[in-house]
């Protein structure tokens, strides 16, 4: 057997670090195309000159250029049969990603605890993206549903004890960055960290209909081989499921409008794909203010955001059941920085 | 209110300087994308060896390239509350932009004329475009209709006196071009600067069908925000808009067979998108020799040109009643570069 | 007459050399969108700092960009007028493609035939793909049916004597390559050279569910311009027909998951497209080992193999008739460099 069946449930051993396939170099292109796919406007991730003028070397990286192609190495050896993908914790950008950057992926297996139906089981990762140097660059926990291969094997239950949130004294901020001298104008809004008030909702105003070539186009520049998203045969229903971190990107690029100086993500708390999307789907994007944190760097504020993303006009998140909305696609907790 | 509401026509003063925001660098992914997205085959922006063998350090980006970009950044503060895009006038692309530069735009505000209706009025801009040096690459007028806020508020007319077209005499020409050792078979066709007689007429054959994915890839690339691109919902008839400038790219890049000389756009004297294009279209387009010109650069002459886009089979132009007829899509009025 | 109607049949002489225009720059951005439109993820060109692993300065281009980029520029001056692309021999790629360099093609002709039917004719031509210091990078054989112009015109026969595969004693490795460090995990696959049995049949499993626009921003990416890839007018039932090289980079990109290691592209033997691919089509593909040999370099070692592409879920290649299945796409027989 020379193809890849994918791990079952019972493959997994707690502690176990596994190396994820095919280091990937990262450069102007994919930057190029992450612009063609997302309305991202934030200056720093804009312009080589903005960037110098916040103390940076050059232009870095969309930080979600980071998170998928880190994401995407791990599908082969963690989701080829997940049947959900449940949640992210932990979450930490630890060093900026700039063009011509080598990543790689790497994954200790941290939980694991049977489901009731004993059909499946839950696996919980600590995946670490590094670069050339051997830096960490990214770091976050998620947990998935994957199937078991035979229903009457045992599995050791252990459940990791994970933080509700990111503390924000431990995010970190990319070394040099100074928004002390920061330039309001050209960055394209006025709002700085003491503007938004905890409790504060913000809709983004703006909408993207959703077309089948790009986020196929989109989940393949990651390397994500998950089959659902490619082929209309894996669905009952015909339709090509749309990879969670498209999402993601579509929603933090609209969230620009409203948004537009929280120009990094530093921390990833928490986060739901709480409904599917799919082509066809209009997706737009509210965000709450959740907290505010201040950084050690010269002029950079952390705001803890709840980021939405929803199709169709669903303003609120759950139901009287407590269960997300039909509408809501994505539920999405991360520590931003912002100049103060 | 942290979202930009766009400005309307009220908003706008005679003299005022807008800044647009977000700087842009753009280099050898936003190239590649140029060519997947519009059949562009001129050899100097396609091969940096062609381009040093007429004179230049390697190969420039794409004119329309520099347009976009330019364009897309005036979208929030001078287009969001648009109703139409009436004209463009005294345009010059002003130097070459190379991979790697940063682009951003400002407009001055140099007329405003209320519509009968009471309702809109008429905003016209002249707009920079300026590399990372200070350097203005690219200056034109344009005008577009937009809404009033409040139909009572009374604004002074100031209607600018615009060029009926572009003297030839003030188009610059890159610096160190020298098409005096040009190579037409490498470049595609035989054709040069006296072989186009005015009020020639050149059907260029190709033709293309459009897709939504294509347009709107296209129109993020340049981080234009006009929600009608992108937003199903935006229109009764649930179509998206093309964005004028895709229509633009397409023509011209289609007007290579029998054009693939004119290398360069240097003047812009006018513009009409007589028609709405929506994906599913299938863009042809003719040219029209409309004056020749000599320019003091060795072996550069320069060429008056009308480049049409139609959908369908169109030849002509107008209707008995002296309209667009319903297939036109575009008609363009530029100066072009090619070897004399 | 401006544009290009291209060539027709009788217009073709043995022994003529066509030097194909507008040479082409490729790097980071086409790099970035080879992995966009493919599920390409070969580590040799996808990570530098693999690439440097195995003897190589950076990661090169992969080798089907220089095979569309050369094919691209065949297209106006081979196959504008041809009916069918029947076949391709003597294939061999002479050296890596890197970020940054310009290709051109040109072609000799070296066969022609009439067909039966007297209106059309088949063309063969050696066409090289050449880099900016002149080295052959490419070098293959194909030919064309293509229309005569008028069916009185006799052509004299000359039908090329053409190997039945490429010896694999010429197959040429990349100058430096060494396998004999390399890294299986990092890789994605542990299969090596001997792993692999003349004979063996491998399913690549995964499948991908094509959409226009993909087909069209790939090919247009090469700068091919053959209409009927673009145009819903040319075909009688208003179909796009895919390029076939988008179907063999699809395949060839599939074939990943059983040939990860699989990592060079040496030698072409044959190929034809066997049906038509249209959009909507879900594509998969599968492999059969049909040789093995070794080379000097070290560690390094060939594999001959027969790539198919179908549609649906064709596992034989031909009926009872000997035909192609009508599920078939694509048949190529080609070497490839792998550790042994």
């Amino acid at each position: 057997m020379k193809t890849n069946p994918g791990r079952f449930f019972e493959d997994y051993r707690v502690g176990e670090v596994i190396t994820h396939a095919v280091p990937r170099t990262v450069g102007q292109g994919e930057r190029a195309l992450y612009h063609a796919l997302y309305p991202a406007r934030g200056a720093v991730q804009s312009s080589d000159e903005f960037a110098r003028s916040v103390g940076l070397p050059s232009a870095p990286m969309d930080d979600l250029i980071a998170f998928h192609t880190v994401f995407g190495k791990t599908v082969p050896d963690v989701s080829l049969n997940a049947v959900a993908n449940l949640g992210y914790a932990e979450g930490r950008w630890l060093a900026p990603v700039w063009p011509g950057d080598t990543l790689r992926s790497q994954s200790e297996v941290i939980g694991l605890k049977e489901t009731s139906s004993g059909a499946t089981g839950v696996v919980w990762v600590r995946t670490k993206g590094l670069n050339q140097r051997g830096d960490v660059v990214l770091d976050y926990v998620r947990w998935v549903m994957v199937k078991k291969r035979r229903r009457e094997v045992v599995v050791e239950t252990h459940v990791p004890a994970l933080a509700a949130s990111v503390d924000p004294a431990t995010l970190v901020v990319p070394e040099g960055l100074d928004f002390s001298r920061y330039d309001f104008a050209l960055a394209g809004e006025p709002h700085r960290w003491s503007d938004y008030a905890v409790g504060e909702v913000i809709d983004h105003v703006d909408a993207v209909t959703v077309e089948e070539a790009e986020h196929m186009l989109a989940t393949r520049l990651w390397q994500n081989t998950s089959k659902v998203h490619f082929d209309v045969g894996q669905r009952e229903d015909g339709r090509r499921l749309i990879y969670g971190g498209h999402v993601i990107s579509l929603a933090r690029a609209l969230s620009f409008n409203g948004l537009a100086n929280a120009q990094f993500l530093a921390g990833l708390n928490a986060g739901a794909h709480a409904n599917p999307c799919f082509a066809g789907d209009t997706v737009r994007a509210w965000s709450e203010v959740l907290d505010r944190a201040e950084t050690a760097a010269p002029g950079v504020g952390a705001l803890r955001l709840r980021l939405v993303a929803t199709k169709g006009e669903a303003g609120q998140l759950r139901g009287a059941d407590g269960k997300y909305l039909p509408e809501v696609l994505l539920d999405l907790d991360y520590w931003a920085l912002i100049p103060r």
